[in-house]
């Protein structure tokens, strides 16, 4: 097989996780703490730093802005350039699975990308976070909401597109269906994909 | 089965064939030209005018505006109440396909739907609306563009959501997929949701 696999997810959704299950089912590589380590080396920016670019997109800190107008180019999109170049490597050496990071948008010049967009009610994605990341923040509601801004911020920001909407992605699943069938479809769409190349 | 299954769709997607051979898979239902019938009886409306109101739908229009002023209701909201009576009581009596008629909306506190939303990016559906409605319009991009605006306003009016946003669904996908991995997919997440309940 040849398809790479893109995964964009709300937080909270589970997305990451089908992210994995999948690659597991595909025996392809999963591509995402990976990925952030091998773009640290490039940048020289801690792992840390790095890892946190996606949810710490915001656009409104005056000082933020004026710190970084003496800069020939914000730290995030030099951060965003590195991980695109990454990104595309690893799309050019064979089939994986890669969650975040506007992927659909860095490799939609590739002929064999299969784009995919997890996603559930906020209600569902605050029991999760609750019971899988054990966050006890005071606010739930905003909590989440927060990170929603932030990634949708992060996507807006360095794409033409708009985060959620369904036209960027190939397939968009309510990870509320349940893990098993989201991966067993996607493993079927996938099939197909190849199948029919 | 009792699960009832609303398709939205882009115009040329497709849409509307997935739902057809959806539901002759399933063997329930398959509510579109009928349930237009069933409102034409209840409002005194033609057919042809009620299977068009989807396509009609404008806001701009002054002398529509202040003919309709003169109104109790306009007529495209009547039509509309009329369809959503109908499309409720459809839901209650069993399991069945529908498309389109804002039905993921109108169906929202029904437990058992699973909302689904076929697209498509613009070139394949020009290719699509020659091929199968031979349409020739002289910019098949502007008269496919149109038709995507009108189906939008149409949502965006009757409902509290947004058009073509993947969170009104529980599952949207590319019809580029084709036809029938995409029935085989929605056939096998439909028998997991029965089979959960």
């Amino acid at each position: 097989m040849n398809t790479i696999i893109t995964i964009a997810r709300e937080f909270g959704s589970g997305g990451r996780y089908v992210a994995q299950q999948l690659a597991q089912k595909l025996d392809i590589p999963f591509l995402d703490k990976q990925l952030i380590a091998l773009a640290a080396q490039e940048t020289g920016l801690s792992p840390e730093f790095i890892e946190n670019t996606e949810e710490r997109q915001k656009t409104t800190s005056l000082l933020y802005n004026l710190y970084f107008s003496t800069q020939n180019l914000p730290l995030s999109d030099q951060v965003f350039i590195a991980q695109s170049n990454i990104l595309k490597q690893k799309a050019e050496q064979g089939p994986c699975v890669i969650v975040g990071r506007c992927a659909d948008y860095v490799l939609r010049n590739f002929p064999n990308v299969l784009n995919v967009f997890i996603y559930a009610p906020i209600e569902a994605r605050i029991l999760r976070v609750q019971d899988v990341y054990k966050e006890k923040a005071r606010d739930m509601h905003a909590y989440v909401r927060k990170q929603d801004k932030s990634r949708a911020a992060y996507y807006n920001h360095f794409t033409t597109e708009e985060w959620g909407q369904a036209h960027n992605y190939d397939v968009c699943m309510n990870s509320e269906l349940g893990v098993d069938i989201i991966v067993r479809c996607l493993g079927d769409i996938i099939e197909e994909k190849e199948a029919s190349r």
